[in-house]
């Protein structure tokens, strides 16, 4: 039996972007309070949290103090330290989900694949990186060009350096300057994406989305995926496979290569609600958000259904260097009748910064292909430019 | 144009409910920052608003403070005001909507009819009451019964008497306590009511939710009300004769009454969101809340089309005396691959208060009487009694 007192369970949420602030949207309506720790005043998850501690991401008096004040502990980046959140729990008792040793697998991209690889899930051949030698012989043996990775640290694309040639070895691991990885590089199709839940005794996977990105930053997913029916289930199956990997309750971005040969294959995965299932606040019967507020707290997890055909696309900051947030012309999102404005009140636009998205549900029979391109007109029509 | 900047607007709420509550949840995800007033510490807003000025709702100096710090002014409370809302805004230049002058026509149940009839607007036969006499020549001249009102500080039914005879007008006057009105008593077939917003230069209009009333007490909503065309239609346009009266911007909460004999008439307006459009937040393409939040800012109006029959259900307290909330077997919600809890977060339980609602959303064919039933049923295997 779940019972709901007033005040209701308290979600304690190390990081405090716009992935906080939506999940603390969603938290309201179920009664969950949500507090938040974030290094930067006034972050993003701030205004509609009960409170947020100013702190960094890997500060152990402050995630203790976080600790005391709530039910149980999550994260919504990466950057959350594995081995302070591990000590967290074991000093103060407070459960933390996803489990620490998930976000350690993960925060390794080198682990991350050996453990998956040995849990049976496909992906792409990959091996250890610690010279220019290792990278030679990995454009030998699954050819030109291969994916030199940053192990550590890398989202975004950051940390990801293409070598066509033993030429440029040297340079792109210099440019990585860290720990680093080797992959085959993948010749996709495309990009596709399932979010899924891990819950108590029970998982469930939403429809697949298809990822779109641009210089490695997400900026459309479509949903449903474009893809035929088996690739759509093998996906499925994957992420099941994932899902049973990880330790610890939440959601999960499970990145996919749809492979020009029509094979799935595992690109990466987060530990957290991920940009490419924004689309689930409008268009799914639950939202990501949701979803993982009722996964950490061991609640019944939701339904995943689609309501609706839907295109999310981001809102990307256009500007050439910081300044302040500014976004003109919302009104042709606003008086659009089967358009949502997300915009997450951060206070500064860096060039390619997450500022918000739009999410496009389905107009009347329309196709996906032109509700996508009705998605980028919208995001077109925004502007970040000087305010008139 | 539109532009927003970060941070966005900031919105003024004086009372901090639930309506607050589920206004700062819609604010949110805009970028709209929502500060409330309320004398309750630990409002149901407050956990999700950016701050709370706590002080009573007639505060002129609180709500003066409050003013300096936003934009606009609203208000989610009959209870506010409105002489000092108009010197405030005159004082600081900070508009209110809906127009204070609105919520004094609203606050007199009596000078509502008399604007409302003047306006060609069809309300049932009333008269001003003072005194014993003026309610028998209602009882003469209308039949019995009459209903008798107290011109201001009713809702949810406090404050209405019905009266059968002669012999219950004195009592039935005492009860009242202070100035009165009393009305023709209405054979109604149904209660209707329509969730209509007032723009900036338009006006839009929900889909008619049919109100099933228990104790005068709002319990449940069907939508779309179960009504003929004609009668859909009519209280359309009774609506937007409605928002032809009501001066200033903001959502309205109007009902009425579908009679016996197919007439529409009014019954009530609030010059706020509405227990009755609390569906729109799953039912309809743009929340009751969201819009409110559009139209005081003049934003342009969301869609007001209806995503799916939907029922929402009240989750009033079922306890006997004040006690701390605790609301068991909430799984039995949560599971339902067609309902979504809402839970206000208020502290105490006490009879018939409203501490939360759920939304039922139509399964595949499903009927309206059926979806109402399953809405029933979730209802009452959530429970308030003690937790075990």
């Amino acid at each position: 039996m779940t019972t709901l007192e007033s005040p209701g369970p308290t979600i304690g949420v190390v990081g405090g972007g716009q992935l906080g602030r939506m999940l603390a949207e969603a938290a309201s309506p179920l009664g969950v309070d949500i507090v938040v720790l974030d290094p930067t005043p006034d972050c993003p998850a701030a205004t509609v949290s009960t409170d947020q501690l100013v702190a960094d991401f890997d500060d152990e008096e402050a995630i203790t103090q976080l600790a005391e004040r709530v039910d149980v502990l999550t994260f919504e980046i990466e950057l959350a330290d594995q081995d302070v959140l591990d000590r967290v729990r074991a000093e103060t008792g407070v459960p933390v989900h996803p489990d620490p040793a998930t976000l350690r697998t993960i925060h390794d991209k080198l682990a991350q694949k050996r453990e998956l690889q040995a849990a049976g899930i496909p992906v792409p051949p990959f091996r250890s990186v610690s010279s220019v030698e290792d990278i030679e012989d990995a454009l030998e043996e699954y050819g030109a060009p291969v994916m030199l990775k940053a192990r550590t640290g890398g989202y975004d694309g950051r940390g990801n350096v293409p070598v066509e040639s033993a030429a440029e070895a040297a340079n792109a691991l210099d440019a990585v300057a860290g720990p680093a990885m080797v992959e085959s590089f993948v010749d996709f199709e495309r990009e596709i994406s399932v979010i899924a839940a891990k819950g108590y005794g029970e998982t469930r996977a939403y429809p697949v989305g298809e990822n779109i990105h641009e210089d490695e930053i997400l900026r459309e997913t479509v949903v449903p995926a474009r893809s035929d029916d088996a690739a759509l289930e093998r996906a499925h199956e994957i992420a099941d496979g994932v899902l049973e990997v990880m330790d610890g309750r939440g959601i999960y971005g499970i990145e996919l290569f749809e492979t020009t040969g029509g094979e799935i294959v595992l690109n990466e995965i987060a530990p957290r609600p991920h940009n490419s299932g924004h689309w689930t606040i409008e268009g799914a019967r639950t939202s990501q958000f949701e979803q993982h507020v009722r996964a950490v707290l061991g609640w019944p997890l939701g339904s995943t259904a689609l309501r609706c055909q839907t295109v999310s696309t981001n809102l990307l900051a256009d500007v050439d260097q910081s300044c302040p947030a500014a976004l003109a012309h919302v009104e042709r999102v606003l008086e659009s009748s089967t358009a949502n404005l997300h915009w997450y009140g951060k206070r500064e636009a860096r060039p390619l910064r997450k500022m918000g998205h739009v999410t496009v549900l389905q107009a009347d029979g329309e196709s996906r292909d032109a509700q996508l391109e009705r998605a980028r007109s919208l995001r077109e029509a925004v502007t970040f430019r000087a305010t008139e």
